[in-house]
């Protein structure tokens, strides 16, 4: 479906109209006007806000995807030790990346309805000594949310640098990223932020500028290049477009305040869950201590396939998202992330996927 | 300037108000949904058109520079050898992008404001025996459009791979993809597809494609997971509304046809430099023969430094494009390619440069 009549998927989210009217401007070029240099440095400023981090911000152009290799390629080279804490599927992505690329890795997993304990964390990180920790703190696939405080102690102990994924977390809830201790921190555009998925947002710490300084990686996913824009030119033409729109995002999210945005998620999560509960489907994760406010997975009703229950959602107009790898036609998931964290969409989705359910029941 | 009253930088250029209007409509998860698939299918098929080749089109998010760097990374391995043919800063770039990722590299480069000598190359290639020859179709910073076929010619005899950026020609000259030999051609979209920054557009020939396979290159910008798409899923998440701006792009240019197109392209390249002539500007290019239809370099006037005519353009509502590199200060570049591609639009903006010069002479 082009437009979704009740979309409720994790990410591409729906984007609000006064986001997508950035694109009815017909800006000039980022290469040469000083107007764009001012906006990437506000949106610079507001994400440093929004991220919790008085360390550098990067704003690339590409999807999210690009960050996560652009963080593993600029700190790290070949033989270098990675150790993935991984409760998903993103979790254990970080892993087969970066042995792809030709590092040596560990992967500390949990079951994917649970969370990794971080003892065993601390445990593999003394022995393995990683040159870096990444986490995923959203898992999407799984609709849990892992805390990262302990992790980041973990790496400053043992000296690695600490990557973490909040794609899908940043903006919805708090990342915390210099009380966590992240070093290199990686954000989509397409979930919290509530825009297309053409932009990739990074912090990055004085300690992986330094890692990344001698490393010297080269590519369009480099953050090397980064490192004083917009005092230097940027390394290829930006999205000016894109640029506006996520100050659009970032201002509407300060406008309503930051906490109030978190708090607006916790309560679209949590009535989300209880209309399930009330429902009778059940939750994925082990608790909903471990739940995200930006994503929740539940299994599949019994007596349903995932393609029976998608094709019956999507007839009463309400879209919402499958799963990947092992969860794959077990475990489905609501998205009430950014423009999607609202009680009487959740309502609206919720009352669908009850009424669905019960005509079979 | 957030918007330009009379605009000519040579990209990114004016985006037309129906293909920015794309961004009005809330796409759903282009992951998701075979509406998207048909899209970038039906896309993968125009450019097919355009470019001129059978072989596969790969469609990705993010600037050129992406698919510059995805070109060299996907078929090259660490001592590989490149030779790079150069009538410019781009041409020269491409050995510089390929020594810093590990190759040998050897560049037969003309002046600047010429075209290197197809004997040359051929005699370079038979000795050095490289893995790839590189060029650049339009040289953007200089003006100039480089010939292909003895380029192609050269590349299958000597048996290399034969990258061509056309960047800033495709879509406003005949590139030819098949009939010169172009094993992997790379196009951006914010030049004559009167686009975003946001897209990258590749043609990806049989021979390029068992090279990649054999290398196995992994990341960000590996053509590698884009050779069965959409028959398969995407490695990220795409940009439905890139995806349909591109649609509308080509559209436009199967409606109008593309030999008019490549010929309206031709009369405002034409008309520009006749009008720069009669202002008394002199061409960078050493003949009209070498220059580009999308674009025309000038040398900046005597008595002029390129700031002084920046801001003396630019207070009558005029933007060109200055330069880099050698060409800084020197050398300015009137773009007329996609929407720019226009006659009117043209003629004013030299009637401004001819004013402003008027004025100090």
């Amino acid at each position: 479906m082009n437009e979704y009549p009740v979309g409720l998927v994790p990410g591409p989210v729906s984007v609000p109209r006064n986001i997508r009217e950035s694109w009815l401007t017909d800006f000039g070029s980022a290469d040469l006007e000083p107007e764009f240099l001012r906006l990437y440095a506000d949106n610079q400023k507001l994400l440093q806000k929004l991220l919790g981090t008085k360390e550098s911000v990067v704003i690339t152009s590409g999807e999210a995807m690009s960050a996560l290799w652009g963080g593993l390629k600029s700190a790290l080279e070949p033989g270098d030790r990675l150790l993935a804490v991984a409760s998903g599927l993103f979790g254990e992505g970080f892993a087969d990346m970066a042995k792809s690329i030709g590092m040596k890795t560990e992967t500390v997993a949990a079951e994917y309805n649970s969370l990794p304990d971080p003892r065993k964390v601390r445990e593999s990180a003394l022995r393995f000594r990683p040159k870096m920790i990444t986490a995923v703190h959203c898992e999407t696939p799984s609709g849990t949310l892992m805390p990262l405080k302990e992790l980041g102690d973990i790496a400053r102990e043992t000296g690695a640098l600490f990557l973490v994924d909040f794609v899908s977390s940043g903006g919805g809830a708090e990342v915390g990223v210099d009380a966590n201790g992240i070093d290199i921190g990686l954000l989509g555009s397409q979930k919290a932020l509530s825009m297309p998925s053409s932009l990739s947002m990074s912090t990055i710490s004085e300690r992986a500028w330094k890692v990344m300084e001698n490393v010297g990686y080269c590519g369009y996913d480099s953050y090397l290049p980064w490192r004083d824009v917009p005092r230097v030119p940027a390394p290829y033409t930006h999205d000016w477009h894109g640029m506006s729109a996520l100050n659009r995002s970032l201002s509407s999210i300060m406008k309503e305040g930051m906490e109030n945005v978190f708090a607006r998620h916790c309560r679209a999560a949590s009535l989300c869950r209880k209309l399930a509960a009330e429902a009778g489907i059940e939750l994925f994760p082990l608790n909903e201590d471990m739940c995200s406010p930006t994503v929740s997975a539940f299994y599949v009703p019994k007596g349903w396939t995932w393609e029976e229950l998608d094709a019956a959602l999507r007839s009463r107009g309400l879209v919402v998202g499958g799963n990947y790898g092992p969860l794959a036609g077990k475990v489905f998931r609501i998205g009430h992330m950014g423009s999607q964290a609202d009680e009487s969409l959740v309502t609206r989705g919720m009352e669908i996927v009850r009424e669905t359910l019960a005509v079979k029941n």
